[in-house]
């Protein structure tokens, strides 16, 4: 498939799911988690798979309704690990290969790098409890 | 369904077939027939659903990988005429009403009026031979 066919029909389920959902519940004070959201299809589809990124940036500013993540978890972990843990690359994106995700890895850090006050990094490497107990401690930072 | 999502979804089957189809042809110096494209978007969820038209305008040339028609015909029609022919009104977006449709056609008039070099508008309240003859003629007045 082609990077803007695939980007494009992410950005109408996230127009859907923003519009639908997400938008709902912010107006009645919820919070909202998302395992995935704009920035994915920029790291994705623009650094991974060449989309023009500031297409990318635009649609998503659109589609999303103009919402915007407060806290963004960046889960980082060098590719080659990655490949190590089970699950991995099994899908139609994740079968792209090394080259493609350290694109993706390095599309995500840029991102990161830009928009420092709303990501935080965690290493991903590491076993899952620790990776939960810094998950949870931002999550506590932005909410308490 | 959400009018973005729609938008974006059209905008998404409309990259495949202009990358994976229609550029291809062209390249090959092929003649390419479609029976909707970009302004169909820009009339169906911009004028009839609300869409943002500079949003949708910017989308598609990216969408299209700046493909446009050398000519695109219009079948003009009053909504009322259109609803007394046979299989109309009858899917999804058929069933939005008469205040859609009339919304929609004045959609089309309008881009019609700012692009008369490639718009050609067909009177579709007339019979169907005489529908084809002016088809025909402005096809011929292209190619030949």
């Amino acid at each position: 498939m082609d990077g803007y066919t695939e980007y494009l029909l992410f950005a109408a389920a996230r127009a859907e799911l923003c519009r639908t959902v997400v938008k709902p519940l912010l107006e009645t004070g919820c919070t909202v988690l998302l395992d995935r959201f704009g920035d994915s299809s920029t790291a994705y589809q623009g650094y991974g798979h060449g989309v023009d990124l500031d297409f990318i940036l635009r649609t998503n500013e659109i589609a999303t309704g103009g919402i915007k993540p407060d806290l963004t978890i960046l889960f980082d972990i060098d590719p080659e690990t990655a490949l190590t843990r089970p699950g991995s690359f099994d899908d139609r994106i994740e079968k792209r290969g090394l080259d493609f995700f350290r694109r993706v890895r390095d599309g995500f850090l840029t991102l990161a790098g830009k928009d420092p006050e709303r990501f935080r990094i965690v290493d991903a490497s590491q076993d899952i409890e620790s990776v939960t107990r810094e998950v949870v401690r931002y999550i506590d930072e932005l909410l308490c």
